[in-house]
């Protein structure tokens, strides 16, 4: 049936289907050749995530996705002692759950193509202004994560990239080459306006295109309606489908 | 696994995963309760549909979808003796043809929810407009779809869904219910902007929101992280998944 495409990661992929989202822009892309599945969880980090691979990548799964985008670290990244502690997770356990995560899913479907994404880049400003709007007086009054940590976690997820040999989007730095990314690609100085999605769609698409799941390379699950003979439709239609 | 909405149609269900999308706005609605796939089939007609029901909706599937919203119609509409003459379906053979994917679906699936959603009005003018922008000089002189006619296509819709008990969408008559439909609604006269898309994410999620798949009262995949015990995660995660 129709080739899989998983999404899997924290809030970040879980809201990729909002309006601007580059779940949605996939989608849209491989519309009648991938379906794009999203498993974003929010708040999740990786020490998290490693409880959900025996349940969202069987071992014994019949057809495996054929890519999956892996896109943990913002939830990791936060800072031990601040209001987030609970999802923090130290910078080498992160690295080792994603090479877990990657191992599990080589398991399922050794030609699955991996695809690392790290974590956007922190606006503390951003992040005060949002609590603010949020909580008032009772916002936090220290980062609970800031840029510079968060590109920590960035790197190892990049070294792990290049060490496995597999394709990463460093979005961290990708986002920073342009002046004002603050408000123009994060919405709440973490996660991603309709702008910053286009930057992550237009980034994994860049890289699906060096695969063999470029979309445009990727057939049509059933012929266009082009190709369709209006006197006999059977003629196209039924090789690949037989009628009711 | 993740219960399956499908979204089984011509162009406009094809295209719902763009930007303002009513298939986009269903994935996020639905993020970890149910995956929405895309099965439109621009340029299909309902004639055309029934060779792909064994490919799209095999007898033998261990998890058919449990819903399916059924859009066809625009395509079965156009006129004879005009330029879309090869996609026109007589209208007792549309309702027939209709008739045909429901039976299919309950085959796989007795407790599958069917939604039917009519074709949407047409609005000549901006077929017209839109065919000179494309073609100039060489653009049809002549409506290869009327208002009216597709008018008689949505009322044969909406009497199978009464005859069969099954809830339907009247698009048609729906939109004509706003005055400025045609520009407000429609992008070429025929498709949909993203204020139509958003009548059809509406009435859809109102529909289904009568019944056991209303994405509300059904349950997130796995633990919201906030019932996550950040020091004993596995006391939440691993009853659902065992860890690696």
């Amino acid at each position: 049936m129709m080739p899989q495409i998983v999404l899997f990661g924290d809030s970040i992929t879980e809201q990729s289907f909002r309006l601007g989202g580059w779940g949605a822009a996939l989608a849209d892309t491989y519309a009648r050749k991938a379906d794009i599945l999203n498993r974003g969880y929010g708040g999740y980090n990786t020490r998290w995530a490693l409880f959900l691979l025996h349940y969202l990548f069987p071992l014994d799964a019949p057809t495996p996705p054929v890519a999956v985008t892996i896109f943990f670290g913002a939830n990791d990244a936060a800072l031990l002692g601040r209001t987030s502690e609970r999802q923090h997770v130290p910078l080498e356990e992160y690295k080792e759950n994603l090479r877990k995560i990657i191992q599990h899913l080589k398991k399922c479907s050794p030609s699955v193509q991996v695809l690392l994404i790290t974590p956007p880049p922190v606006d503390e400003a951003g992040r005060f202004e949002y609590a603010r709007s949020q909580y008032g007086d009772k916002a936090m009054q220290l980062s609970e994560r800031t840029n510079e940590v968060t590109g920590e976690y960035a790197k190892q997820c990049v070294e792990l990239a290049e060490e496995l040999g597999l394709p990463s989007i460093n979005l961290w730095s990708k986002m920073q080459e342009t002046e004002g990314w603050q408000r123009k690609f994060l919405s709440d100085g973490l996660h991603l306006t309709p702008e910053g999605n286009a930057i992550v769609y237009r980034e994994v698409v860049k890289v699906l295109n060096e695969t063999s799941l470029s979309a445009q390379k990727m057939p049509y699950d059933v012929p266009h309606h082009s190709k369709i003979d209006g006197q006999n439709p059977e003629k196209t239609l039924q090789l690949q489908c037989p009628a009711v």
